[in-house]
């Protein structure tokens, strides 16, 4: 039966993990992007971001550019995969016209 | 922004819908098979079935087949309807090669 990852399933990881798997590899997106098209607070993405961090999943960069303190956010390798393998798992379960195909 | 249904995105939730959701609308499953195939005890089971049948998105019926009681689930119209729209914003935020197709 097909496995999900239960970190990477709850609605605003699963949202976080996609925006990044949607940029190319070793692509940084900023902190403050995620934060208004995921509509969150700080606090809420921070959570969140902590949680996929733990997991290996992404890593958090914080530096100052032009003075001013930015957060960038990566997807890892081992991140990419678990979405990848989640999505997969997901669209099993789903079922559909396009359910059942596999696909990296 | 696609918007996911908190009470199908469950895990358990997403797998016995999309099982229902499967079937000719106007079918009927039996409680064991979800059981069996999900490999859930009847209480777990049980248990995400009322919170699903709450929401309006299946009907339990109970009945005795040959002096035995048998446990009938079928998926409403509004829970194929709400499993549908839950897959489209999946599919949405998954993105990918097909996750940006709608369909019904």
């Amino acid at each position: 039966m097909a496995s999900l990852n239960e970190i990477i399933h709850q609605p605003v990881r699963l949202r976080i993990m996609a925006m990044l798997i949607a940029l190319p590899a070793e692509t940084q997106m900023k902190f403050t992007l995620l934060k208004e098209t995921l509509e969150l607070t700080d606090g809420n993405l921070g959570a969140h971001l902590h949680k996929l961090e733990e997991a290996g999943y992404l890593t958090i960069v914080k530096a100052f550019v032009l003075n001013k303190p930015q957060t960038y956010i990566q997807a890892t390798e081992a991140g990419r995969n678990a979405f990848l393998e989640h999505r997969n798992a997901l669209r099993e379960i789903l079922g559909g016209s396009h359910g059942k195909k596999e696909e990296r």
